[in-house]
């Protein structure tokens, strides 16, 4: 029974066609969303339910000397309080992550979790938090990256600087990386010209759409299941049972519907907070952040101060590359320094290339994941002095990009060499694309920057199951942020033979499937889309074996194709074939229910490169940017649903416009928040941007059967430097300090 | 890798030793049932839900010359109503179905839902109802099975007597079953007597605590949501798909936890209601029964009309013996005529039988399944005349039975030939047991009875999953009505070396398993048990893969034994054993997640078998009869859970003291039901009863791995004759017409 990743018929080396893969089927979850159907992390209740809600601490660093809830716990409707007491020692591996939920010495920033109550109304919770008294002793705090590397910087935590760091820099640096290979020196010896800049970025929020929710029961036997709004409904589980000391297999979790993520929900907040309320209260505790709660005390990205220096010869062809990445991570280690570090020269094919990286803590919220995370600061600052330099030669910028363009073969600046890979297709295409000719207006600029992604795999786990009436059901173990139950239907039902609406995909809860990694790292469309091919052959082979009983003959000599185990060999014609829909009917009777599951480490992600080009117009007078034209070249490897593909490219770009023009975390001097909310913190909107146009490029990931590669992360990579050359262009000024926010352009231009 | 049913260890024809099944571990959801965290059917909820209510027929046999819903659709906050005209023509397998839950032409019954609305409010739709007017034509009626069976009934469907029914008999005869062997008039022939009796019993309710409810949500793209109490999700989504005419896998059903259901939840009633509501209205829509629409429009099971001749030698030697049962079926076809014409004669080994079955309609709610459909009342009636017989010649009614006791090799009354079975160790058991020799008070009477249920077996589908943490995620598809999640996770415990409360089984939706059966037939334990034990088994076979691939030797060279990976043959003792926490923590790095699962259509279920013996005394002045004694000697093949067994063997026998003493449906004159309410319809409570003892034999199901055998039905076969043989030797009276009120008892008393 051939079962390979050919078509049938399909000869060698030609490409596979697909029937269902590539077209654009409607998406399974659109009419729910639309009329408010769909159920997300706010939207489940149970009977007896309590809120719960969170007392946050207003000062960037205090120690707690102590807390004091007696009066809360005596109000009318109150059920339970916790504070960090309620918990245990915890696992080591989750201890930064109790701490981030629960402070316990010391509050680390403005918005850190102290207590929690859960009462029987919002009211009464909001009451209650008034009355527990916690008695602070303020410290001095620290904010910005470079200030907190100072050995004189107010220290967050003692002793957490490991071995990679060198003395005369503060204990808030926690982690030191280094890649690269070749000699830059020698390198930059070599070089025409040698140039070195340096650059900030700010923090910015993920900003999804729906606050941080959950609905927690447990019970005093430790049993207990948690509906949360989460990219990784297993973490969820993984991590909070860890927190709590229970057994994984006693906590179900189930995920909602999700309202955006981005990599911010790649973490707990008030998950493991809302199960010890429940525990203590023996009641279930639903918690809902509000928007204030969301952009003080979740995840931001990293904010970060970046030096490159790059040596070109004035044909364009780079000597040597190097970068010093400083990442503040917020309160905790963990910023993406290593990923930025790895990423920055990714899209270039170096002789001598050193990227260094600094993990390094701060008096602000613990940064969390954010779509490609590191890598678009990385960019930023990479392919704005790529630019500075090829414009100084009077090159074309995509020339000296595809003159450099890492390819298969390439040793990559992180380490690994490259297989197939698609960034000089991008380059091409961009520059064979009516954009780069397209005539500018006064004022306006075109820039483009390249962009490189890694692209995750990991453990995932999916079964399929045939209905008796022959459609089928496909569980998949995350949840859906970008497409996947889309994508998976449609994977399954090429692999069937079926058609697209035969298939509905669920996400399913973390008592059905085994362990599935977080969505994230891209990774989903392609794991998950292996493991669902891997089951719907495993499917096929029982459907095969099922007709062959029937037929009465050997399984090995029956196939599968267009929908039909068919005869084959010796036998072929000798039987009618059989659909899968007769096959189904027939289950029950010749064994039981048709099934096929496939659990797998994934590996085998296909790396993933873009280029962006960008028209901006400034405004002389206020320094105001407005992009007006925007198109982004990626390759998908293989597009499973072209719109949610194209839906990723323009998602990734508006994102990263609204890190390059406008966002921003604003501390004032007493390291508080000053802009917790979206009228303040600016994400762009529709009436903002200009349409994003969307070129996808196919070069077939080798590790996936149908060439699939993660397209969600990439996107969000070349906007900033795209945007910093175009701006360069239009208002010939470099900027180099993020967000290029009008005030800053204006004083730019007036200084320039 | 040896991974057969024996104990490592074992040797041939020993008995295996258990670690985990047999014993009494905590039950998994008291805690959440104790404290009210239990979801049930009307727990659930959802943002834009609407209350659905149904409209029923106060006629018990109505044309519907029109229904006009215009003034119930313009009430403010009406969002739909729905007839019958809102459904399409249906699949014919679920017409009779649909019918039932909505009528078409005709009402044919009282209760009889006949329009349904949903709307913003439970008082808004209250009050819709009332607007909607229904323009009915009043038609006879006819209640009574042996009344319907006549020439000049009120007939209910034209044309539906298929080819078994004989002329001469009414149109409501459906279908007519013939059971048996041998040659029963020369049986009678040969009797020293031959004694023929007919007898009566009443419908009863299942009387479970839970009413039903659901909650449905359907697009107008047919993707549908449901949450319901049922015995069977995966039944309610292919019934509910083939009447709303979609296809099965677009409908996504998930089982709440359940109240109760004896075999009265193995169908469906509001589902498909709701869901037409929730597709016009296009919002969620909750339904819950009130106790009153339950009673009146829920399965009962059937009335009865039986007769019953058996010849006997006076050594006690059944000659002969024949039945013939007619069963009221409510207002469509498929009464349990045909089980209980198995079923009668099953505990005996008979060299001439006869069963001949009816089944028929009235104008009453279509019957349901209830616990051992059919068998009660036909044991009733044939256990009745055996214990009649046994006194009249002076006889032990237990050595009369055991004399005629059904064996392994019995050529079954109902076509089988009996494997290994309990009944002989049911009735030595009892006769060995204290209960038989105690003395009896004034008005006291003893009674014993014998009891037969097939059990089945059937689709199932099970998933295990193993945790990063090597906890254990069992997945079956079977709602628990008994204790399924503890005997599951037992199971699995047993099989993988581990400890129970490492399991933590859960009843997956629809989305992520493929068909289970209903949880009905007492096939639960044995076909999910099979299903989870084989699960477990391919998961030993992936953990043992792993440790191999640790360890560098072959697969097959490695065995499981006590919870680790042992190395075996040439290799024993050559690496240390991995336990299953051990290779957990590796398996991402070996290769993925390590999972068992299984399909099958479970064959090879055992048949049950239970002798019951009660004491009654009987006042002479009311003709109440109270229950002062009673046991249960039951062949459990193989307890898992003892307790849980006990449970069974307890609920039955109370439900079937309820059947004997005082439940029954009451009709008026105007084919009405009188007493739709429990305070009416009379099921016994705690004060009623006497602790009921059990006693659990073990005959091992030579079908299954640990020899299990359902238990849940058998037990509710017995109690009705064993209490009318206490009564009829407590109070010298034989009663024939269930049930046993003090009235009846009494006139009886005073009559005889």
């Amino acid at each position: 029974m051939p079962l390979d990743d050919q078509t049938p018929g399909q000869k060698p080396g030609e490409a596979r066609q697909f029937k269902v893969v590539g077209t654009r089927p409607l998406r399974p979850d659109g009419i729910d969303k639309v009329t408010g159907r769909a159920r997300f992390g706010a939207d489940m209740s149970a009977p007896g339910m309590l809120i719960g809600r969170v007392l946050r601490s207003p000062h960037a660093h205090a120690r707690i000397r102590s807390i004091d809830a007696s009066k809360a716990e005596a109000l009318e409707g109150v059920k339970a309080v916790v504070t960090r007491a309620d918990f245990g020692a915890g696992d080591d591996d989750v201890a930064d992550i109790l701490d981030n939920c629960m402070a316990g010495e010391k509050a680390l920033y403005d918005g850190h979790a102290v207590a929690a109550v859960a009462a029987t109304s919002a009211a009464i919770a909001r009451k209650a938090l008034k009355l527990i008294d916690v008695d602070y002793e303020t410290l001095p705090h620290v904010v910005d990256v470079d200030a907190a590397m100072k050995p004189d910087a107010p220290v967050l935590h003692e002793g957490l600087s490991d071995e990679t760091v060198p003395d005369g820099v503060s204990q808030n640096v926690v982690h030191r990386v280094e890649f690269g290979h070749g000699d830059v020196e020698a390198g930059f010896a070599k070089a025409d010209k040698v140039l070195e800049r340096s650059f900030k970025t700010a923090a910015t929020h993920q900003g999804y759409i729906e606050p941080h929710a959950c609905l927690a029961t447990m019970g005093t036997d430790g049993i207990a299941d948690l509906w949360v709004c989460t990219q990784g409904h297993y973490m969820v589980r993984n991590t909070c049972a860890a927190i709590l000391g229970i057994d994984q297999g006693k906590l179900r979790v189930t995920a909602s519907e999700i309202g955006g993520g981005f990599g911010g929900k790649t973490t707990v907040f008030l998950e493991p907070v809302a199960l010890a309320l429940s525990r203590k209260a023996n009641r279930p505790v639903k918690m809902t952040m509000t928007r204030e709660e969301v952009l003080r005390a979740t995840g931001p990205t990293s904010s970060t101060s970046i030096d490159v220096k790059i040596g070109m010869n004035k044909d364009g062809k780079i000597t040597a590359a190097s970068a010093d990445l400083r990442y503040q991570g917020g309160a905790y280690q963990g910023s993406p320094a290593d990923m930025g570090s790895m990423t920055a020269f990714a899209p270039y094919d170096l002789e001598n290339v050193k990227t260094v990286g600094w993990d390094v803590v701060t008096n602000r919220p613990k940064a969390a994941a954010y779509r490609a995370p590191g890598a678009p600061m990385a960019a930023f600052a990479v392919e704005s002095v790529v630019d500075e330099l090829a414009k100084g030669f009077g090159l074309d910028p995509l020339d000296v990009r595809l003159k450099n363009a890492a390819r298969e073969g390439t040793k990559s600046s992180y380490g690994p060499t490259f297989p197939a890979i698609g960034l000089e297709a991008t380059l091409q295409a961009a520059k064979d694309h009516p954009h780069w000719k397209a005539p500018l207006g006064p004022n306006q600029g075109r820039g483009v920057a390249c962009g490189f992604w890694f692209n995750f795999g990991g453990d995932t786990c999916v079964s399929l199951n045939i209905t008796p009436d022959g459609t089928v059901t496909l569980s998949e173990g995350n949840p859906d942020i970008g497409g996947s139950r889309a994508s998976m239907s449609m994977m399954a039902a090429e692999e069937l033979g079926i058609p697209y609406d035969q298939v509905r995909t669920v996400i399913a809860d973390t008592g059905a499937l085994g362990q599935n990694e977080v969505t994230d790292g891209s990774r989903v469309t392609f794991a998950v889309g292996l493991a669902t091919i891997k089951a719907a052959r495993n499917a096929k082979k029982v459907l095969c074996e099922r007709a062959a009983m029937v037929w009465g003959i050997d399984p090995e000599a029956v196939e599968w194709a267009d929908g039909c185990a068919r005869p084959a060999g010796d036998n072929a014609g000798k039987f009618p074939p059989m659909s899968l829909k007769e096959i189904a009917a027939i289950a029950s009777n010749t064994g039981g229910p048709v099934a096929g599951h496939f659990e797998v480490n994934a590996e085998g992600a296909g790396v993933s490169f873009a280029t962006h080009m960008v028209d901006t117009e400034v405004d002389p007078e206020t320094g105001a940017v407005k992009v007006v034209r925007y198109t982004v070249f990626q390759d998908a490897g293989k597009a499973v649903h072209p719109a949610y593909v194209e839906g990723q490219f323009q998602g990734g770009a508006v994102q990263g416009i609204g890190w390059a023009l406008n966002e921003e975390y604003i501390y004032g001097e007493d390291g508080r928040l000053q802009n917790p909310g979206f009228l303040d913190y600016r994400i762009p909107v529709a009436s903002d941007l200009p349409m994003i146009d969307t070129v996808i490029l196919e070069i077939p990931n080798p590790g996936h059967p149908y060439g699939v590669r993660g397209v969600g992360e990439t996107s969000i990579v070349p906007p900033l430097a795209a945007i910093a050359n175009s701006v360069s262009e239009a208002a010939g000024v470099r900027m180099t300090d993020l967000p290029m926010s009008p005030p800053k352009v204006l004083a730019a231009i007036q200084n320039g």
